[in-house]
């Protein structure tokens, strides 16, 4: 039996819980593929860091460099993260012959093209399973489980921090800031909570699931991204009543004018499933045109499920390494990427949900009904309640019909000129999943 | 560009919508893989029928051997189901060196081991993703994206007709023979339901699913098998009660004892994403050692869901057909099977729902709780109400806690036998699914 050899970058987390799996389930391997694993060498950051995992008598070095510029190496996981020194040590072991496991989902945003075009160029294999949605292996059922079908869209709840918030704010009175607190407490939330709560995190795996969707390169900077911290209480409540549920949602859609890809808080059917998946899951949703609807759910994130990830893609690699490269599943599933527009966030059409302090006089809901039906939206629901502080305002909430963001945003601004509008106008975006 | 030529047997809905994939989608599949794909000869069983799908030049025969014996083929894709004459065509086929993708989940659960084994002795592939759960993607997870696990459990909605039965049974006082009849006239349930209804065909869907996560041999003769004719609207009532959805699970749990394979009413707690799923949708949740818990939802049944499956296997195996054997995915997932035993119903562990009709007298409830006890049956939660009939009966409703079925069996056949209860006692099993 061969023996095929790893050199791993990073002994965080992922690291860790990638090394426990393939010591722990060697057995379940070797019944797996025909071949010893083995790990060789890790690059860590720090070789006096104490560590969870007992890493035996692997060789240990703070220079990366050395793993993917290892002789024995067929296979280097990298599991450091970033865009600048991951980026080069992955070019560099493409370039060495070395296949590729990666859970880096800002590098694959980012320079997926580069990176996969440099895999191509040398034969190997760049397989990245943990890059999007942790353990749920969506990147194998897009790229293969659905390869028969066009994908429409894809709608995923892919940051779980976000969706343990907006699972917590639905307790009655919870408050954004309260809420991030006890996430931030309870581990869920980094102490900057930036990149998950202001969609980033999200936006690098929509790039990645958008491209295995409909074949486009990697086009990250071309992501609407909005956060969920302007969501309250109110939009909570209102969101119950009106039978939806809040999602911080990473949306890409194909339509005849090109395809839209945008993270924003939505507010979607509680009849949906995808409504129900709550706390730190994740889930994706995707509708192809002959299967129609299908969902993926389970731990975005996590040593052992992000783990499972990164083994079940370095069996597949391994099964494949003596295989000619045409014979293996392309990076993105297609053999050349397609040249599909992607949509100004201004030419997407949404429906949309509007929350407003607005004078509580007759008249008013003539005025702002006006505003809105000059450019072409309708109210499909309106729902009025009087503000118990005195201020003599109402808080109305509205429900529009499905109309371009340039028509809506337009209509928001003339709205906020309104004398007998208070303050700001709220808008979360909505979506049937239909 | 090479050409890769199927023969297809069976253009039934199945059939159809696979000719309509491959002749809609031509473009994408050759985006997918290096080869055009096309269908040299389609065995139907009557060639005067009139059909929806054109076939163009396609040579129709009525004699299936000319599809497997056909010296152009290098796909045999047997959509005809059934297990006598589909398992000699299948045998035939893979005998002649030609590879097989099917749909059948009959002929895999009973004859899979023969079919698998004759594979491999002539190098050839067996792809089945639609033969459990239509589109869902969920053997190519099991076998494929969860691969670094060692499954506990997988417990599935894989009969679309039973959980749309159930589904429209929550309707206060609906009755299952009304329910299935109108499920006969909207065409979901056939004209003979015993199929679906009583479970068999879960069952062989269940086993595919067990021999995926836990390696072992096919064994649809073990899976005990209990149908959805017995529950009442009652059931559906107390069930919403006490915070559980009814649904027809097929569950495969891996235990120290062995492994277990059941196809039976459950009561599920409506906090778990799989008691949302409603109507016609199939959905499978597994727990992997490493992964937890993950979801696969979508269309079980239909000719588009069915046909994406069918063709992305198509996809599949025309990329590896000049793989070494070694190099590709093994039918199962496992190089070589795995002895477990599989347990005896009467040993596997269950937490029960009981219902039944006793005298609403002092003592009672003493008394049948003696008898339980006796089982070492511990009552968690009761429940009773007065029938209204005049009778002087209590409807009782239990939840017991986690005993071998051997000792609940035994306990029923006590209450029943008791002068105090009135007429059977309805069990069904709960788990908890965590």
């Amino acid at each position: 039996m061969k023996t095929i050899k790893l050199g791993l970058i990073g002994l965080g987390t992922v690291g860790g819980g990638t090394l426990a799996i393939l010591r722990d389930s060697a057995d379940l391997l070797q019944q797996r593929v025909n071949a010893n694993i083995e790990v060789s060498i890790i690059a860590v950051r720090d070789l006096n860091k104490p560590r969870a995992v007992d890493t035996g008598s692997i060789q240990l070095t703070d220079d990366p460099t050395q793993v993917v510029n290892h002789p024995d190496v067929d296979i280097v996981v990298e599991l450091m993260g970033g865009t600048g020194l991951a980026r080069e040590l992955v070019l560099r072991a493409i370039d060495n012959g070395k296949h590729v496991v990666t859970a880096n989902k800002a590098l694959l945003a980012e320079h997926g093209d580069e990176v996969f075009a440099a895999a191509e160029k040398q034969g190997v294999q760049v397989a990245y399973e943990a890059a999007a949605a942790g353990g749920i292996p969506i990147i194998k059922a897009l790229r293969e489980g659905l390869s028969a079908n066009n994908i429409d869209w894809v709608a995923g709840i892919i940051n779980g921090t976000g969706n343990y918030i907006l699972t917590e704010m639905k307790q009655p009175g919870a408050d954004f800031n309260a809420v991030l607190k006890r996430a931030q407490e309870l581990g869920y939330a980094e102490a900057d909570p930036t990149f998950d709560v202001e969609g980033i995190d999200a936006a690098h795996k929509l790039t990645i699931l958008a491209s295995l969707a409909f074949g486009i390169p990697l086009q990250f900077e071309k992501v609407y991204t909005e956060g969920i911290s302007r969501i309250s209480a109110d939009d909570m409540r209102f969101a119950d009543m009106l039978g939806y549920e809040i999602k911080h949602l990473g949306i890409a859609r194909r339509t005849d004018d090109g395809v839209s890809m945008r993270v924003h808080p939505t507010l979607i059917p509680k009849s949906v499933l995808l409504a129900n998946v709550s706390g730190v899951m994740n889930a994706v949703m995707t509708h192809g045109d002959h299967v129609g609807p299908t969902l993926y759910y389970g731990p975005g994130a996590g040593a052992g499920p992000t783990a499972s990830a990164v083994v079940a893609d370095i069996v597949d690699v391994v099964r494949a390494l003596d295989c000619a490269p045409d014979a293996r599943v392309p990076a993105l599933g297609f053999r050349t990427t397609r040249d599909l527009p992607v949509m100004d966030m201004e030419a997407v059409q949404c429906a949309a949900y509007l929350r407003f302090l607005a004078k509580d006089a007759p008249g008013v809901l003539a005025r702002f009904s006006t505003v809105l039906a000059e450019q072409g939206i309708s109210i499909e629901h309106m729902h009025q309640e009087p503000c118990d502080d005195g201020s003599g305002d109402a808080l109305v909430v509205l429900i529009t019909n499905e109309v371009p963001e340039s028509a809506m945003n337009t209509a928001i601004a003339a709205l906020e000129a309104l004398p007998e509008i208070d303050g700001t106008v709220q808008r979360i975006r909505i979506e049937s999943l239909s």
